[in-house]
Formats: structure tokens, sequence, C-alpha cells
């Protein structure tokens, strides 16, 4: 456990900008530390945002709320979103990072894969193509989404909360893929092999 | 001030989601009150966001500190991002909302417009272009950002912090814009003619 | 009335190719005088074909014609499309003028920000939805352009020339928007303040 | 010659509208005279215009000015311009029509086809390459379209007048390119083996 | 019949790599000889692969079995796909080689025209605007292609081994008109006037 | 070993295409037989093509030249541009295979990953860096490949026949891409879990 407390002391390259790590909160020193014990590791995008306290602490109450608190979107579904997006944006940290979650969730190693080359090759029930298919367009064409495409979503079973879910999912991976390739954001080494 | 509870009991179309208003802590009861109190109106996108008050408090959390909080952007250079990059997004809610705010920062009616319709056609300064060169590229084909688009803001003057500062802001906008148009979220009507 | 002679004398800076006002011909000469009398300004982009007085007599004709002249389409229509159009290519010169006509012939200031920022955001009549759709198309993908769309357009209560006007208004901002991006054409500062 | 006014009386199907041929002025009844003396033939495109005299009127008046009148771009340059750019566009009218003309005023067959195909492809001098390039990247991207394309051109040898010039041909095909696609236009049968 | 050894041993410029052509098989000098006697020249493409013997003999069996062997696609058909896929990419030698095709297996000079400018202009069976339409949506955006695709090629009348065909025609000539492009490979000068 | 012939006899869903596979000549029964002894499966690309044993053989023979024949680019090299090319057309079959085959023949599983995610996230050499950029150029506009273009390949240390290699693969899997997405070509699963 001797490891933890050296990569907060000297982190690892966990971007290209050269930004020195900040004093934590006890919440954040808190939340370092749950992550290690449940995870093994922190994962480096927290590392990325302890420049600054308090943009730590906005961040991950933010993914926090969106990832994992109660919605009519499981866990996995929310995670499929976030790699279909990014798979979009052909983003190294979030392809890794999620993909990896997809593998985890779903115990399904190829489902990760197909999420991150394209999600249009997997079978998909039709609630999850037209979940991965409005996110898609979202990424790709958000001023072209009206009405049509969210009656498209009612019709394959999502309420109206559902779609705000959906929304907000694919939106925040559009703020995160661009943030992580803006400062070249890496990922952790352990997340290539995990749920292989 | 009778209109202020009127319209949290009864609050305006402000997206095409069917999302009730949830019961609010007193923090961001409070929050809605400052905002009545300072600007004589709820912004609309944190009445969308009401539906659920843990949302809202993230939401407005993370927007606060990257908008608000100390910066070597001045809350301006912000605020002209946000409209840069709403722009490559044809947003509705965000050219109008953070429109009126370039206006209002910068005094400059036309300044604003020109951030809304093509920030190419301004004359600015080579920091300025360089920034929004930036933001706009992340905006359109965020996989191709490298290090060499990173020296380029080097040297315009901007610092590691700011570079962070620059990719958040018009990271958070990709978000906002896509949150935005994927539940039609509409401005207040006040901000068309703020600050003309 | 002592300011249009002295505009003539010594143009404003028009545009960024630096070519001298030609000597007009006397029906130029009153039109800009017409132009004063009823705008209170000649508008820029006929100073700026006024460095030769073909151009300007064979652009305006066209212009006039097109735009003024009797329609199935009104004039609002003819701008709403002209805005619409402008929007996608992102021209500065043509969505300052044009976005004011749409708020003067309207007498709706938000219809114009509307039009300029993204037409689909707002409430339009099936009419005007199809007229826009059609003309958008044609802008960002003419070559796809075939006999299903124009039957979208009679669907929609069109007749042979109101499809016409409504491809030759689409057209002529395709034009105009380049022309005035190529020059960096500049609008005259009084069309930002109008009908707000 | 009896043919020709066949064709104005039951004129061949030019374009998919139905729109019959309006009376036209003496001035139109010449020139369309003067059309079949000196090519044997009325270009199509009159015809489609020639539902309404004005328009013909207007439209030919603008299309001579900007591709006959003096210019510093010869008038083969100018119809290289018309090609490069209504590929682009996949243009049938304009590559079968400006194609032909370019084979004529350069008596080179092989030129108009690499024109319409990929003038990239085309063993250009600096001045045809520039003028080339500046012309497509408008028609693609003229929201980009900065001082430093201008002076491009102007290193390339090419004067202020000139750059008017290259940006009118180029917008103005951009709006035929256009028309044409929206109503269908179809070019005369005689232009395909025209100065093979 | 003194020209062809010639040509063998100082070979035209074929493209801009300077690469010697290799000592030839017997097999291939005869396939040499059959072109030279069946085409009156050696297609320039063959050329250009002839810098080595063993790639020669792969293009030109993958090639051959392609466009020539038995399939419920005509040959005509192959080379209609070859030019619309050839258009998109802009490829100049594949134009002008292939187009000459069209015209020379349709009878029909124009057909060729309306391929490689834009088949939408053409008129087509309905059988034809399917196949070319999987085409160039399988060249402009492959990674959307599915189940729905296939499914309009079987409705249109297409059996299985022809949706095959379709697909391997035009994915071929993605390939080729990279190869083609990236090597600026020059189509030899007889294919401009044959059988206009 | 009973396994094989019952695969060959009974093949597995190789594609959306229902092609059943012809009698296979002594020469393709023998190459299913070795690549069963080496790779221990039988990869289902050429199961796909084995519907028709001409095709089959072209294919291979083509690939096997193209893929394995001596070159200055490294097998390695050679399957770090089909994987860069497979990233920017989300080819589910190919970014699978030849993911697999970067991992393998690099023993580097994260240079997998990034080849199929966004090469340009990887710590690369000049040379491969250069290669990539060509290879992907080439696959995105391949109509503006030009001289500049391959004298970038040159003065990164590559010669005629190198870039006639980078080029041929690039090109080649521009066609493979397209042909799997065309039938839906699935990967076999031994992919996935190879040199993780």
């Amino acid at each position: 456990m001797g490891e933890m407390p050296a990569k907060q002391d000297a982190p690892p390259k966990v971007m290209a900008l050269d930004l020195p790590q900040a004093a934590l909160s006890e919440a954040n020193q808190a939340y370092f530390a749950k992550c290690q014990e449940k995870l093994g590791f922190i994962p480096y995008v927290l590392l990325a945002y302890a420049h600054d306290d308090a943009k730590l602490s906005a961040f991950a109450a933010f993914y926090n709320d969106l990832m994992l608190s109660p919605s009519g979107l499981s866990k996995l579904e929310r995670e499929m979103i976030a790699v279909a997006v990014s798979s979009v944006n052909h983003c190294y940290y979030c392809l890794t990072a999620h993909g990896a979650a997809v593998r985890q969730l779903s115990g399904d190693s190829v489902l990760g894969e197909l999420m991150a080359m394209n999600y249009r090759a997997a079978e998909l029930s039709a609630r999850h193509r037209a979940m991965l298919d409005f996110a898609v367009r979202l990424t790709e064409a958000s001023d072209h989404i009206g009405e049509a495409d969210r009656e498209g979503l009612r019709k394959a079973g999502f309420g109206e909360r559902d779609i705000w879910d959906i929304s907000a999912v694919a939106a925040f991976f559009n703020m995160s893929n661009r943030m992580a390739s803006a400062v070249d954001m890496r990922p952790n080494e352990q997340y290539h092999s995990q749920s292989r």
C-alpha cells in the first residue's frame, strides 16, 4: 500500500500539460484513497484534474451523479453510450477506460470491442440500437436533432427522464473526449487487460 | 417580486421534455433566489436541470467553477470561447445566453454578433485568435489535436493552466450545446435585448 | 444630406480589397441617393461593387428582381431563406444585414435570431419548415437534390414557380456568402441595432 | 432555321419544373436569335430562365458581365474556375456546358477533362494552381477564407481586381450549380461532342 | 508494331514514382502483347504495377476476375459502378479509363459523362439507381451500411451474389482510386477520344 | 481436429449474405488446411470469399503479396497501416483481426489499441508518424494527395518503392473495410484474446 502515497507525491505522467498536483482537501484525499482501495489505482483523469482541488471536486461530483446515481439506464447502458460516443471522437483515454467498463459490467469482452469499433456491427436490442443511434447523432450533428429524434426514443420505450439521461451521458463524453484530447490524457495501463 | 414564486410553482416551458421540477434543497432555493435578484430571472438552463436536485447542484457547481472562478482567462474570454464553439454547433440556447454575456462583459454589442456569426471576421489580437482557433479546432476535429496545437497556444503567450482552461471551456460547451439541442432548451427572452 | 457625397468621395472601408470607387452612371448615382434617403445609408455591399459601374448595375438588378419583385414567396420568406443559408455558411455580412431584414419585416426580433442561429429551433409552420429544409439541403449537398426533394415542396403547398424562387434565393446567397467572405465585406453598423 | 421558332413555341424539356416560357422582350428575342446564329442553339439555362422575362434579362446581364467583359483573367481562366467549382458540386449542367468551353477556348480537350475530374491532377502554372486552390477553398469552406488566402493570390501575381474576379466567378458557380441541381437543368446535347 | 517493344523498353511516364519496370514473366509479357493487340495500347495502370512482376500478376488476376468473369451484373453495370465511385473520389485515372468503358459498352457517350459527373442526374432504372446508391453510400460512409441497405438491394431484384459483386466492385475502386491518386497515375491519352 | 472438416462442410456464419461455400480447388483446400494448422482456424474473410473458388484465389494471392512479400516496410508496419486506416472507416472485422496482428508482431498490446483508437495518441517515430499520416490522408481525402505529400514521405526516409507499398496497403484496406462492412463480415472469436 506504500505505492499510493508515492503516486500522489510524484504523480505519473498523466497528460501533456505540466501542472503540479494541488494540495487536496480531505474529501478528495479520501476519494483517492477509496479509488486506490476499490480499483487498485487512481484513474488518471482524476489525477489530471488534481492540479486544482475545486475542479477535481466539481468534476468528480458531476461524473459520479451522471454515471452512478439511480437512473432508468443501467450502468452498463451508460457505459455503452460513453464508448460509442468516444469511438466517433477517437478518444484514446475514454475508449480505453470505458471500454474496460463495458467489458466488466457486461461480462462480455467482445461487446466492449464492438462499442469501441462500430456499435452498428453489434447485435443489439431495438432499445439499445435506438439509444446509441440517438447518442451518436447528437455527437455528429447536434444541430439537426429535433422532436422526431426524441419521438424515436419514446417509441423504443424510453421515458422523459431516460431521454434526459441518454442525452446527458452522450453530451458529457463529447466534453470528456475533447478534454482528454486537448491535454493528451493517458489512461492507466491497468485498463488494457481488465476483463479480457 | 411576486413573479418569482409563481415561476417556481408553474415553471415556464423551458425544454421539450416533460419533467416536473423537483423539490429543491435549501441551497438551490437560495441559488435561484439569488439569480432572480441579480439577473431578474432564473436562467432556463437551471430550470431544465431542476427536475433533479442533485443534477442541478452538480451542474451549477461545475459551471460556476469553470466560468467564474479565478483563471488566467478573463470572464469575457471564457464567454468568447463559449460563443465561438456554440456557433459551430448552431446551439440556439447558448448563442442567445452567452452572446448576451459577451455583449455585456465587453460593452461591445458587435463583438457578440461576431462571435456568434464567425469569429474569423472579427479583428482580434493574436492571443484571441489563437485561443479561438484552438477552441474551434477542438470542437470540429478533437482527434487531430496534438502537441503542435498546444505549442501554438504557448507561443501566443498562454501558460499550462491557461491551456487547461481554454480546453475546459471549449469542451464544456460541446457538452452544453448538445444537451440544449437534445432537449430543445429555450433561452430566457430577456437575453435577446440585453446590452444591445 | 452632406454625408452622402462625403461617403462617395471617401468611402468607408467596406472590404479587404483595395479597389477605388469608379465613376458611377447617373442611374447608379440616383440609386445610391435613393438608398441614402430610404435607408439612411448605402449598403456596403453596393459600395463594394461600386469599383465597377457595370458590375454594380448587374448585381443590383439581379438582387432587386430576386428579393423584391412579385413572387409567391413573401419578402419575409425570401429573407428567412437568406439568413438560414447564411447561417450554414457563417457569413458575417449577410447574417448581419439580412438578420436585420427578418427582424424588420416580421416585427419579431427573436425570429431574426432563430434564423441566424439555427432555424430548426424555431416553431415554424410546415410550409416554412419545408422551405428552409430545402434551402439548407441545397446549400449543404446540392448534388443530392432530386425529384423527391421537389415533391416535398409540392406537398407543402408550393407551386412550380415557388420552387424556382426558393431555389433562386437559396442559390443566390450561396454566391453572396462566398463573395462577402472572399473579400471580407463589412456590414453597415446600423444593421446591428435595427428592429431589436 | 425553322427549328428555332419551333423550339421557342414548344421548348425542349430543359428542367424538372413545369414553367411555360414567357412572352419575351424584343431584346431577349434578339439575344436568343443571336445565340442560335452564333452557337447553333440556345443554351438551355437561358430557356430555363425564360419563364420570366425580367429574370432572364437579369441573369444574362450578370453572367455576360462576369464571364465576357474585360478582366485580368482570360475567358479561359474564368471557365477553368467555373469547371473546377462545378466538379466539387458535381453539377451535371455546368460541367457539361463549361467543360466544353474549356476545351474550346484552350484547344486542349484533356484540359477540359482535368478541370471536370480533379484540377489537382493537371500540370498547372503556379498562377493557375493558386487561382483554383482559392476558388475551391471558397467553395468548400468559405467561412475559413481570410487574409492569408488573399495574400496567397497576391504572391501568385494577382492584383486586387483579379482577386475580385476570381472570387466573383467562383461564387457565381456556387449559385449556378445549386440552381441547376435544384431544378434539374439539362444541358444541350451539342456540348458533349464539342471540341473533342 | 515496332512501337510496342519500344514502349516496354522505355516506358512512358505513367506515375509520379520513379520505379523502373521489372523483368516480366512470360505470362505477363503475353498479357501485355494481348493488350497491345486488342486495345492498341497497354493500360498505364498495368505499366505502373510492372515495377514488380508478382504485383502485376496479382493485380491483373484480381481485376480481371472482378470486372470480366461471369456475374449477375453486366460488364456495363460494373463499369457504371466504377465510374460513380470514382466520381466521389475525383480520381482522374479511373474516371478517364472507365468513363471510356461506359461509353463503349453502352454505345451512349452521354451516359459516360453522367456517371462521371453525377449519376443522380441520369434517368436510371430502379435497379441501376439502387445499385449506384449502395455503391456510393459504401464509398462515403461504409461504417453506416447495414441490413437495411442490403434489403434495399434485394427489393430492387438483386440476389445474394449480386450484392457481393456490387460491393466488390465499389470496394475495389475505392482501392484503385486511392492507389492512382497516391502515385499520380496518368491515363493513356487514347481513352479521352474513345467512343465519343 | 475433426472440427476443421466440419467447419468446411457447415461453415460458421461469417457474413450477412447467404452464399454457400463452393467446391474448392486443391490449392485452396491446401491453403485452408495450412491456415488451420498454423493459426488454429481459417480466417473468416477467407470463408467469406470461399463461395467462389476463383475469387478466393485472387483475393488470397493479392493479399499475401501485399502483406507478406519482401518490402522496405516490415510486416508490423504494414499491419499498423491496416489498423490506422480501419480506425477511420470503423471496420469491425479489420480492427479485430489486424489489431491482433499488431499486438502479436509488436509484442505490445497497447500499440494495437492505439492504432485502433487513434494513432495520433501513440508515441511514434517520425518515420511511423509520416507513414500513418499519409495513409490516413489517403483514406480521408485521396483527391487532395499531391507531390507535397509524397515529398513528405521521402523526407522521412522512404524510397520510391516504400511509397508504393504504403499507398498499396492503405488503399487495400479502404477496399477491405468496405467489403467487410458491405457484407457484415464477422471476425473469428480467437482474435479478441490474442496477444493481450
